[in-house]
């Protein structure tokens, strides 16, 4: 649900001007705090393609799938893009103890300040994010404008938007819990969008699926029960993809 | 200050047996919850080395450094190891607003509770761990004892347990902002342990370095003011020292 509200702010919210928030100050105790130059891909010296990721939480049963984040980062980083992060200033419609699986009764958090976690402190507000200043948007679960880059369940929130585009959550079929949520292709179907059945990996027979005349890139990433290299690989491939689509 | 009470638990409670809490439920709300089977690495079909991974929350500034974290994974997972992943189930000392570097007065918050965000779920209390039952035991931000693999500013808890350990946290001088926790290096000496100057990656002069008498590898990691695909790659560097070190 968070990630459909990622996608609500950044189309009613958008403004031309981007301006980070201030890097991060050294804690006066404990904690292992970078100093401001620290921070992700600030100071990558390599020009590329300018890519915002947008996240919505930090862990995946009440926001961004942490481990796909970062391997976006990973790959963003790799192919040279001079990547900004942003996050809606907003409470978390729900926080979960993730060592139980269950609703933490009682405790708000804010998506921002969480999503800096995967952030490493540098991070804006998503109301300040403008698709213009960059040649890819990227919402492990949500929803972009521009060149876009869509992983794991949020192939979703592209149905909902684009009429007829073509994107893949995987199998279709539970396959013995190997895809256990493979009912989200019928989903997509319903909402008048195209599914194509694919694998997680590039060593499975299919790459990422492309959808050139809507330029969104779509891989299945958690939604299969595999391992986590392979979800790694997987991402790495659709950000090649994505990268190659910003003409970079 | 969570990662050293993470190395007093792991020395005072440790019991001989392991078992791993119940794998998580699916959320009746929202969030994208996998099955049971979906959590990391539990189904690995491959037989490999047994290694137990210690977090202290998620977080650079307040627990484990999640990349960190997520590219040892990625790195294990890899290399065909079975892992089991552990937290101790106390209080975090302090809870801090990543998105302002601050502490966030008057939150609590459960290290085991955090650090299941980084591990799906599929977490275990520290107090079970038996190093007895691994080949090697992996603490991102802490010590722990058998072969070990420590990186980041850990090394200064392995200088303060294991007499003459050689280790390294990268640079001994702060270089401009490259290294700006260079002066890590004499707190290590001062401890009466070795330091290695050492790169970050393994394109760079050095690998990891490895004391084969403590069995302890080490590597900067974020030490460095570097890009994240190459503190992947660095730790990828240590899990393989690790994985052989383990005779896997």
């Amino acid at each position: 649900m968070a990630a459909f509200r990622v996608l609500v702010a950044s189309r009613l919210a958008a403004t031309p001007a981007f301006a980070p928030r201030p890097g991060l100050r050294l804690l006066p105790l404990g904690g292992w705090a970078p100093s401001p130059r620290a921070a992700l891909h600030a100071s990558a010296p390599r020009p590329g393609a300018r890519v915002a990721l947008v996240l919505s939480g930090c862990g995946v049963y009440d926001g961004t799938e942490l481990h796909e984040a970062s391997a976006i980062l990973v790959h963003l980083s790799r192919g040279g893009a001079k990547v900004q992060i942003f996050a809606p200033d907003v409470p978390q419609m729900h926080v979960v103890d993730h060592s139980k699986g269950q609703p933490s009764e009682g405790e708000t958090r804010n998506v921002l300040a969480e999503s800096a976690r995967i952030a490493r402190g540098k991070i804006a507000d998503l109301a300040r994010l403008s698709a213009a200043d960059h040649d890819a948007v990227i919402f492990p679960g949500g929803f972009g404008a521009a060149k876009n880059l869509l992983c794991c369940i949020a192939p979703v929130l592209a149905a909902k938007v684009l009429r007829g585009v073509e994107v893949t959550v995987g199998h279709e079929q539970e396959e013995g819990g190997k895809w256990p949520h493979a009912g989200t292709a019928e989903v997509i179907k319903a909402l008048g969008a195209k599914h194509r059945v694919a694998e997680v990996t590039i060593s499975f027979p299919q790459p990422p699926h492309v959808d050139r005349r809507n330029k969104v890139v779509t891989t299945p990433a958690f939604m299969c029960d595999t391992e986590l290299h392979l979800v790694h690989d997987g991402l790495g491939a659709m950000v090649r993809e994505v990268l190659e689509l910003a003409g970079h």
